[in-house]
């Protein structure tokens, strides 16, 4: 009889994966998802740097390559960090990943034995808390409120609890709330971790989608000690399909995830990550992350004026300044996991809040995705959530 | 203090990444790697499907899909391992993974807690160890012949031992020996396996790649029970760029393995999937394959020539049918890990064998590629190699 290790146990599949097949017919009007739109990729300039990378390097774009990553894509990786994130670093210390979500999983597998304790902030993405998973870790929901996760909170937590090896963050425009931490939190945040000395996965795929206000600065870039692992992506300002992402992080901890790498595919798709980086050195990618965020921007207030007229009294939604999701609470007496199944009836389309506490509870929320429907879909959905919604006051 | 998890002890680089790394100067006649010739990658052929994808279908290319894989890539595998392999099944029961590397990981945190036992041939595939290393296992490798695994000793261990949970084989061209189990050894083998009922990773990169005599029928067409989770890959017959392998399992057991895609990395690249896709519609992969066991077959052969012209008495080696390798056994008291560095010094690289060994021991061992090099190239390796080996007799 084929036994299954006790990990198993902890991992089943994802909801917003399974919501997405039953989502991916054409006629609902889906709020589910994080994808990016797909009108706005860059498809014939993708082909052009195809073309150029099959033309002049095609027999190294076929071949295996280093498991660390194209050094002309990590250098270009490590410009970009230092304009938009303002972290001061160079290639040694940059690792491409497929896509964040494996720099998730290894996170986990770098730091967390099973027992072991991991932070977040409550709600936190769901995606992460299912990699973690597979570690058997305890999780500990932090609290929020609009200005991040609460430092009073955090301090309790660290001085009591002994067996935190990892803290996980998502300090702008999080997924699932939409919701930014203040400067004065990150500060906050970064003299407890220098006192308590604990690692942080900081996870920023939409740090550069934001709609107005100033950028805040990353904690990786107020780090002094070493102790934030940078987790960045290609999926949200570029395109997901290549599956790139990449983690930067201090020598001896990169290293770890390195080993990691090789143990678990050896590396990156050599011909996604050359072919990424001809796009590069071929077009300017912040005019195109503009070009993005201005149709993002308009879903996202179309969007909010939306639920001000559709959706009833009692109803609450964060603002979102960037990203692409914003987080309704209902009454506590509502379960939007049941609900989920009247809005697909009446072919509409949300992720349940439940799945981003990883102890269970809070049944009343869910995420709304604003990117990737056009504005008028986004309006007749939102009249059709807002209809559900009232039936269930 | 950052603290690192327990598995990250057991993990460090895989000695061949390593040795690549310093065989990589164009100078250095190189045996170590495991790559396929790049002078055979259908580069023109793989732009047009580029080409096509992107004209054709590119804003899905470009987006995220489903964990399962791209349906039309899954059907073309289900046909090729129908005709190549005799396994008989449907799209339901494949998976596609960065690699069959990440097969090999997902196996072990499927299948083991710390301190289970995996079963390995002696010697076994270097990278696999790794992999399963993360998971903190226990291996007993089995005594190997010519004909394949002994199976008396399997029997010995297996009535023995009730901490086995998994049993990690290459039946055909496998590496590092290059030997391929007889008929009689696979039936055996599953009559043991369907009394013990331990799940079997089949791996077979190598299998289309057989230069002389009838193949083999896989273990998974020989499997009535569903205990064996067969791994393919494009790697060897195609290019290993793209990074694509797949997960051939029963629906219990593939389940989890979809679990554990979606909380590793969500899915394979979406456009390396559907470009594969268009070059197998486009293409025949089977004249491709034709071309490539010609060109290795014909190195093969230069290389035993030329090893029985230069090395001394004392010095044995297999004799592949097919696939990269062939393994070379030196006098017990030559440490090869040692001579590799005098080997560097002249300009010519191999693998040391002790890391093909979960155990240790048996440094009086090399692996030889011959996929990789040209006809006069591997002459003059060999002729190098004989020189260095003679030194330490």
């Amino acid at each position: 009889m084929v036994r299954f290790a006790e990990r198993m146990n902890r991992l089943t599949g994802s909801e917003i994966r399974e919501l997405l097949k039953l989502t991916a017919q054409p006629d609902i009007i889906s709020f589910a998802g994080g994808m990016p739109a797909p009108e706005l990729f860059p498809v014939e300039q993708m082909k052009a740097a195809a073309i150029k990378v099959l033309d002049e390097n095609g027999k190294a774009a076929l071949q295996y390559s280093t498991t660390e990553g194209f050094p002309a894509l990590r250098e270009k990786i490590v410009e970009r960090m230092a304009i938009k994130n303002g972290i001061k670093t160079d290639i040694d210390h940059v690792l491409v990943t497929s896509g964040s979500q494996q720099g998730l999983d290894f996170s986990a597998r770098v730091f967390i034995n099973k027992g072991d304790v991991i932070l977040l902030e409550s709600p936190s993405y769901l995606g992460a808390i299912n990699a973690f998973k597979a570690c058997e870790p305890d999780f500990i929901s932090v609290p929020t409120d609009n200005d991040g996760m609460i430092m009073e909170e955090l301090e309790k937590i660290l001085s009591t609890n002994d067996r935190v090896k990892m803290i996980y963050v998502i300090p702008d425009f999080q997924n699932p709330s939409g919701r930014t931490w203040t400067m004065e939190r990150r500060q906050k945040f970064m003299e407890l971790i220098n006192r308590f000395e604990i690692p942080v996965i900081e996870d920023n795929p939409y740090g550069e989608l934001r709609f107005e206000g100033e950028n805040m600065p990353s904690l990786k870039s107020m780090d002094t000690k070493g102790l934030v692992i940078y987790l960045g992506t290609f999926s949200k300002i570029l395109a997901p399909g290549y599956r790139l992402g990449w983690v930067c992080a201090e020598s001896e901890i990169l290293e770890k995830y390195n080993f990691m790498k090789q143990a678990s595919d050896l590396q990156a798709s050599t011909i996604s990550q050359m072919e990424t980086n001809a796009f590069l050195e071929m077009n300017d990618l912040d005019a195109h992350v503009e070009k993005i965020k201005e149709v993002y921007r308009k879903r996202r207030t179309v969007m909010l004026d939306a639920m001000k007229e559709y959706f009833p009294e009692g109803v609450t939604w964060t603002i979102p300044n960037g990203g692409l999701f914003t987080w309704v609470t209902l009454p506590e007496h509502i379960n939007t996991k049941e609900m989920a199944l009247q809005c697909l009836e009446q072919k509409v389309a949300y992720v349940p809040g439940g799945g981003f506490y990883p102890n269970g509870g809070h049944e009343n929320n869910f995420r709304l995705n604003y990117s990737c429907m056009p504005e008028d879909r986004i309006v007749e959905g939102i009249r059709r959530l807002g209809d559900v919604i009232r039936k269930n006051m």
